[in-house]
Order: structure tokens, then C-alpha cells, then sequence
């Protein structure tokens, strides 16, 4: 029997989840909810029905785990726990500050409805989070690295966008390749945030704009630019969709850590993950956790949870003496 | 409190847990089992007392965790089920056509001691098979590939120290560049054994020894090396004491998935591992492991696990808030 799934909303990430459950033998999709008019969304799974989100409570008995394909500013931090009391549910909640807020918010919620609630799923949070965690329990001597990219920011695609005059953007954020190399040679470095990435900006101009004024108010934007080697490139329309339609992502996390009675030998641990559609595996490590949320419900174990809270075993469809034979 | 350990034996592995250990807080070693004779032993935790692994059950209640550093061959088939009837155990089981039957030997004494043992901890097994079972259920649609090295190999430097006429050896298994960049690149390419590793040899011969026939007989030894390119080089002991002394190892997992509906879209997960020295990095993991055992039988869940069963917190010595806080 399938695990029959949900989803809410119906954006770029929901759509990575709805591909993900297709591609597998054991999740069924029985419905995605949307704030919008039904009738205005058009899904790609033939036969699934799109409701308002309004009517979601009549699913209570109808889906097993609800995915939420929504965002972290202001979606998630309401939908969560007010659907983890009708539901097991996964989010991808990934402002970082507001996760103890958010991970009580949902226990809280999960725990009197007997239902399970996985917080802060996909790759950064998620994968990137699981690996920092394992490599700083076997090496807990040595230091974390995150670099992320070559990449599409959405988040700085959507600030050069903007700026007066900004007609289109794409920001692609990209790891110093020789401080990649330096921790990768066990020198554990410190650096500044400017050591780390370089962003690259192709900026499509309104006609008429003032292009020199663009390009300082991008380097210069607090936050998001001021601390980090930026170039910018204008382009026409044409060649933004042509060369940077895509949302490749990626990265990695690396552990450089030492061992023995005198830390006399260094390790080094790396995580690399270099992907065509951003969505699409977030999507995957969404649809895998929600796998492992209706596992953990039919054991009885209710709560918010975190990617590191979960046995590995939970997200396969194999047995565990399948997965033995196959993996171990 | 800290948590008790015991060390059954007290080779390499052992050493690396040892250190492992004295690198941790939580961890404390109470003592290491031989079955030399305990006087001969001088272990390099001071304090901490050599005891006949005749002696062992006297320890019952004195230890938390047995950790077991004995081989795959002839020791853990037999200590581990042995020793889980008196102890919470790890081992680094390693004969991949046994786990099967060796996971159903300690799960029966485990289970009916109220005991933990949690075997095939290391990095591969171990790191390596999470690896692996976590980015297959993520990318179900993909092939995962393990390439080892570069990195001495002891079951083939053994091999070759049994030939007639060789005094010394070292081998280091080394992985084909190019057929690692082709997967790195998604072509999902299938490999004869030969095309993934090749075999470096190098060996002190005795003194006029025909190193021809040497050479030949390493060249053509079935499971060992006839299926690889295999190099021979010979050199003199000092030559192999000053450039061959330590133990590094590593290699890499990599798993090649598609998502998308039409599975178009190519993803690459890539888990790789530079280790300075291969028995304190593997004695690392297996110390997080025991941490991992101790825990699960405060929580009753007794029985046999692989790093499969285990939900990564338990490897920590961080509370899930610091956990939340500092690694998600």
C-alpha cells in the first residue's frame, strides 16, 4: 500500500516534490492544496484533484503526510504548526534564527495531535546539516566549511530585481576556489565572509536606465553584496533566458579534523553536491523525509524532529535486511 | 558522567579508538582485554589497566560499552554475539557476504541480554553505506559508485608479504582519475573492475630473490590483483620505512540520480574521505558508535544495528538544542 501524500502550494518546490513521487514505487499523491483558484492551477500529475486550501481539513483522514511547498518568511512559520494538528507534515523552514521558535511551535503542535512534524528538510538545511553534525562526531576536533555554489540565489536574483531600473536578474553565488583548496589540504583557515564566495550578477536594464548607478547600488546593498567581491554583467533579455534559465545549485561541507593522543593526523571530510535543479532535489529530500514522517507516526513517535532525529533506515522503501545486503 | 568504555584487543583499531577516546569529553576508558599476556601490554592511557580477555566478565558492571578491535576473519563471528551477551558492543565488521548472518548472531544474544551491538562500524562499512542508503532513497533513479584510495591496502599488502622471497610489502590501492571524472560529469558509465582502481606495489625483495618471478607471481595472483593494472615497484627497507610508514586511506561515494518527470535533470552526490591515518580515523567513528550504543539501551532499544538504525544525534555529545542551534 502506498503512502498517500499532499502537498500545499504549488510552486517551483512543490513541483519538485509532485516529480519525486512520481519517480517512486511507494508515495502516492492524493492532492495538492492552493491558495489561489483551483481551477487557475494546472498540475502535472494526470487524475490528481487541486482543492482550496481552505477545505484542506476534509483530507484529515484522506492523506498520511502533508509536504509544505511554502516559504520561510511567512508561510511556514503559520502553516506548519497549525497543519501538524491535522496532519504528520515536512517543511523546509530555513531561517536559521527562528528555528528553536519554530521547532517548539511545531512539537508543541505535532505532540497533542499524535502526529510527527520534520522541520528544516532539503539540502541546506537538511543534507548539508546531517553531514556537518556526523563529521563533528567522529572528528570532533577540526572546524566546518560551507561553501555553497555555483549556484542561483533566488533570494539575491529577487534584490537586484528590486532596484529601479532592474528589468530581470540572476545571481549566482560561487565558492573561492583557492580557499576550497586550503581547508581541502587540512590547513583549517579561518576566513572573512569575502575569502569565502564571490557573487556574480547578470542584470537585464530597463531601456534607458542608468547602468553605472544599477551596478553601485548592487555592490554597495547591505547584507546582501557590500561584503563580497561582486561583478556585474549586463545583458540583453534574450541571453538571460537563453543562458540562465536554469536553477543549478550545489556545494559542500567539509570537515577538517585531527586525530590521535598528540592530534598529530588531519582529515578531511567532504560533502559535494552539484546539481541541475535546486527544486527538484530539495523536492527529492522532501518527498524521502516524508517517507520516514509516516513511518515514525505509525511507530508512535510524535514530535517535531529535525534531520537529526532520524535513523537513515526511515527514508528507503527497502527493508532493512534489503538494505544490508545492498548498501551496507 | 562519563560514558565507560571497554577495548577488546590492542592493534591499530584499538590504538585509534584509544586516542578517539582521550580526544572526547564524555567518553572515559576503563580497560583494555588482551588475550597476550597482560604484562606484555603497555597501553598509552595512563592509569587505565591491561586485564586478560579471560577476566572480561568480571567487568560486567564496569563498563558501558565493549568496543571490539579484532578482525573480520576469525574474531568478531565469534566475540561479537559472545561479548553482546554480557555487554553494549561495537564492532567493525567488514566480510561483506557474512553480515547477514553475523547481524542475526548478535541480535539474538543482544536481544536476550538487554543488550546493544551495533556492527560494521568504520568508514566502509560505516560512513560509507550511510552514504550510500541516504543519497539512494533521495535519488532512487541512479547508480552509486565507491572508488577506494589512494591508500594502503593491509589485506593486499599481506598477500604479498606471503610470496616466496619478499621480505616487506606495501600496497596502495588508487583510484582510475578518468573514470572518476566521467562520473563526476553524469554519465552514469558502467565499469569493469579494472577500469575504476589500479594497484601500486611496492616491495622489498629478500637478497637474491628473482624478483622477475616476483613480480609475476603478485601480476597474476587471482582475486588480489589479476583483474587490475598492477604496478611492482621494488625498493630497499629503509626506502619503504621512510616513504611507506603510515597508514593513509580515503576514497569517495558518489551517486548519480535523475529527478524531474521526464527525468531530465542530472544530480550529483559525492562523499570523499582524505584520511591521514586509516585506524584512528575508523577507531573515531566507532567511538561516536559507542556513544550511539550507550544511549539506545538507556532508551531500551536493544537488539543488533548498523549505522542504517541509528539516528545521527545519538553519535553526539550535543544536546538536540545545541545540535538545532549550532550544526542545522
Amino acid at each position: 500500500m502506498s503512502i498517500r501524500i499532499g502537498i500545499s502550494g504549488y510552486g517551483n518546490l512543490s513541483k519538485g516534490v509532485e516529480a519525486a513521487i512520481k519517480n517512486s514505487n511507494d508515495l502516492e499523491l492524493v492532492a495538492v492544496f492552493t491558495r489561489r483558484d483551483p481551477k487557475s492551477v494546472e498540475i502535472r500529475t494526470a487524475g490528481v484533484p487541486v482543492i482550496a486550501e481552505s477545505e484542506i481539513e476534509s483530507y484529515k483522514d484522506k492523506i498520511d503526510v502533508l509536504v509544505l511547498g511554502g516559504g520561510s518568511a511567512t508561510d511556514l512559520p503559520v502553516q506548519t504548526p497549525k497543519y501538524a494538528s491535522l496532519f504528520n507534515v515536512v517543511d523546509s523552514f530555513d531561517t536559521h534564527a527562528r528555528i528553536p521558535e519554530h521547532f517548539e511551535n511545531v512539537d508543541k503542535a505535532a505532540k497533542a495531535a499524535n502526529k510527527v512534524g520534520i522541520i528544516s528538510v532539503g539540502w541546506d538545511p537538511g543534507m548539508f546539516s546531517m553531514l556537518r553534525m556526523v563529521s563533528t562526531a567522529v572528528l570532533p576536533n577540526g572546524d566546518n566549511y560551507t561553501f555553497w555554489g555555483r549556484g542561483v540565489s533566488q533570494g539575491h536574483s529577487d534584490a537586484i530585481r528590486r532596484i529601479d531600473g532592474v528589468k530581470d536578474a540572476r545571481q549566482y553565488t560561487v565558492p573561492v576556489e583557492k580557499s576550497v583548496e586550503s581547508v581541502r589540504n587540512g590547513g583549517n583557515p579561518k576566513f572573512t565572509t569575502r575569502q569565502m564566495h564571490t557573487r556574480e550578477c547578470f542584470v537585464v536594464a530597463e531601456e534607458g536606465a542608468d547602468k553605472a548607478r544599477i551596478e553601485k547600488e548592487i555592490k554597495e546593498m547591505p547584507n546582501y553584496f557590500v561584503d563580497y567581491d561582486t561583478t556585474v554583467t549586463f545583458v540583453s533579455e534574450e541571453e538571460l533566458k537563453k543562458n540562465h534559465a536554469g536553477l543549478p545549485h550545489g556545494g559542500f561541507v567539509i570537515r577538517s579534523g585531527k586525530t590521535g593522543l598528540e592530534l598529530e593526523n588531519n582529515h578531511i571530510i567532504e560533502y559535494r553536491l552539484t546539481l541541475d535543479s535546486n527544486p527538484e532535489f530539495t523536492g527529492s529530500v522532501l518527498a524521502a523525509y516524508a517517507r520516514a514522517a509516516y513511518r515514525l507516526s505509525t511507530e508512535g513517535s510524535f514530535g517535531a524532529k529535525t534531520v537529526f532525529d532520524i535513523a537513515p533506515a526511515y527514508l528507503s522503501e527497502l527493508s532493512g535486511a534489503e538494505l544490508r545486503h545492498r548498501l551496507l
